[in-house]
């Protein structure tokens, strides 16, 4: 089983590192960072690099597609090299992924059309306009295709996924080594949760990011 | 203010992806990854390499230091030029920090005597030795010492310690953004959650590498 992570330029780490934290230690599973070219690429901080050990064209058939989210995403929604590969390792995949703002990518690749999918809160509101039923859930199963919330989600992604690939026990068993028993020192993570006048000041910022 | 991430050869990614994703968003704060020699750094699955954007020596004075936690702790319990960076860097840092097994190289470099902290709950056992009281917490703050549990558990270390640093309302905003407000599908995340056997069967693999 081959895991492709897609990364770009101006992801979000915790995006990928969640789901692969989880997903590569599947039984068999060989996981591969890929992006359109081999080589380091950098997270939207600036801060960090990882290694992408191949090009998307190096990886055509992968099993499973997990795509990041990030700032990065907007530049890439009409990018034909990113799009067309999409297309082509979901035609053969299991599993088709994303966690935040990737489920935007795989919208833009016309792969969610008439599908339910999730995203980063404040990008929901960008599926409509690709035929998908955009939902608030944290991770959404429809299909072969799995969307997760924004960037901490792909952890919750990534283990539910697992269980699907490798049983309940095995999924246990790494939330257990990754002592997956989360204790969130405050309680902001949704929106609903989250005092109002944050939750306006991150809308009024994404303004200029996402639109 | 400057924070060190220091990884080596067989780190665990989520370990520093997790406080990494929270303490790089406070306010004027630089982070850097750090490594004995710059460059890629692999983890231990083999999957996934970051890149160490300076060496040891170029970073003699964080303010906060993160250290990580993974298979490869164990080849550096007594390699001086780790420990006696470790030294150095806690001798003017404002917050010295370890994520999962991280913290037996901070108590290696005699950095815990005395104090409380806590590791992965498989390698806990591991502090007494260097006089640490070891705690079973999930993070545990000592003083400018923060340590967390295994692998996942920096996310929440990394959250509380961006509250102590940027104030608990520009914390809740990097939760709000960072959408964390986690929904493990299984509840195994811990020793006394976990199935017996599966507990069991961790602590069967453990011997051969944490001993």
């Amino acid at each position: 089983m081959q895991i492709a992570v897609v990364v770009y330029d101006r992801f979000t780490a915790l995006d990928v590192v969640g789901p692969y934290e989880m997903l590569s230690r599947a039984p068999g599973a060989e996981t591969v960072f890929v992006a359109e070219e081999r080589g380091p690429v950098r997270t939207e901080t600036g801060f960090l690099a990882v290694t992408a050990d191949r090009a998307l064209a190096e990886v055509p058939a992968p099993d499973v597609v997990v795509v990041s989210g990030g700032p990065g995403q907007s530049a890439l929604m009409d990018h034909a090299p990113l799009l067309d590969w999409l297309r082509q390792a979901d035609a053969t995949s299991t599993w088709t992924t994303s966690v935040c703002s990737g489920s935007l990518l795989l919208a833009a690749a016309g792969l969610l059309e008439g599908r339910r999918a999730t995203s980063h809160w404040l990008a929901l509101w960008q599926l409509g306009a690709f035929g998908v039923e955009a939902t608030g859930e944290r991770v959404v199963f429809d299909g072969k295709y799995v969307t997760a919330a924004g960037v901490s989600s792909g952890i919750d992604m990534g283990l539910a996924l697992l269980g699907r690939i490798a049983g309940d026990d095995h999924a246990r068993a790494v939330q257990l080594g990754t002592e997956y028993d989360p204790q969130p020192p405050y309680d902001a993570g949704a929106p609903h949760k989250a005092p109002p006048h944050l939750v306006e000041k991150l809308r009024a910022r994404s303004r200029f990011i996402l639109t």
